[in-house]
């Protein structure tokens, strides 16, 4: 007979396989590309960290489930870069698909429960995901600060790009830490501009 | 003037370090040593997926915070193998003076909050601790299993060692997780014995 226990260690040996998906940000230090794993470890601090943050009706221990399940699905999907030219439609429908296998992998009522968690994340509409979604995009940049730059070189990314993409998701979920943040990001980009890069 | 966010800010980036930590046992695929920062991420999981298996009085959310942040000490005291001989009192000693320094980046309540709930699970006495530390000694033979045997073989490990420093914890905390685990996990060191290994 199978039990819960059964489905609930294979669905955690499952996920060990998100160490080994990379990410385009790297570590802090400039050594290596990061992987899922490690970086949803790192933004489930964030969200630890900066609860106090968030907007009215938020969550942190609710928003910290959602960061430590939203990559899961890049398990079969792999990470897409946010500086990247991919097919939006075509990438929802293939990390639904994946979020539809890996917590499908949970006894039933545990699997339905993450997957609707994971869908609100991605709906990005209930504050908690909004809240959520906002330090997703904050990570990378701050990396991309520590680090010299990062993605923004690899993709040769313009101020105008990194607000549209990033920063507009930064300030909707966060606007008191985007506040925080801009002025140094908006630094690296001046900087940039200033010695021909 | 220094606002919270600085400190903050600064606070998450130095956690960064703990991606470059090693530890003795290696991802499920057995094609690398994990680090500390993507383990704290699979335990937070296990803690989530797991919840339900918790003694009375536990807490999730409140282990998943604890989970999150138990290894950043490791950033100066580097990770102690379970396996290994080092000298429980000064590693203890080196730990705490460690966790004063990082916490202590943070603003001043909130950095001693998370002290207290450090030192809590170092402890490991509150009902959150124990099933914490049942986890969190719980992941690395999972992984060991995975890999085929992993820091077992690298320490030449004995069933009768291997039940005093990580059964006995497993058990305390979680002992119908201990009691799905236990067969499978002696399965692999009867099946060492009998080949000699």
């Amino acid at each position: 007979m199978s039990r819960p226990l059964d489905a609930q260690m294979a669905f955690l040996q499952e996920a060990d396989r998100l160490k080994s998906v990379l990410r385009a940000t790297t570590l802090g230090n400039g050594s290596r590309r990061e992987n899922s794993g490690e970086h949803s470890w790192h933004i489930a601090l964030y969200a630890l960290i900066l609860g106090d943050h968030a907007g009215p009706g938020v969550d942190p221990s609710r928003v910290i489930r959602m960061l430590l399940i939203h990559d899961l699905v890049e398990i079969d999907a792999g990470d897409a870069p946010i500086f990247g030219d991919q097919d939006a439609a075509a990438l929802a429908a293939e990390e639904d698909a994946a979020a539809q296998r890996i917590f499908g992998m949970l006894p039933e009522a545990q699997g339905a429960e993450l997957l609707a968690l994971w869908r609100e994340f991605e709906a990005a509409e209930s504050p908690d995901a909004v809240f959520a979604k906002s330090l997703d995009r904050l990570q990378p940049p701050m990396q991309n600060l520590a680090s010299g730059g990062g993605s923004w070189i690899e993709y040769n990314v313009s101020p105008e790009t990194f607000e549209a993409r990033v920063g507009s998701k930064i300030k909707r979920g966060a606007p008191g830490i985007w506040d925080w943040a801009w002025p140094r990001f908006k630094a690296w980009f001046d900087q940039r501009a200033k010695t021909g890069g």
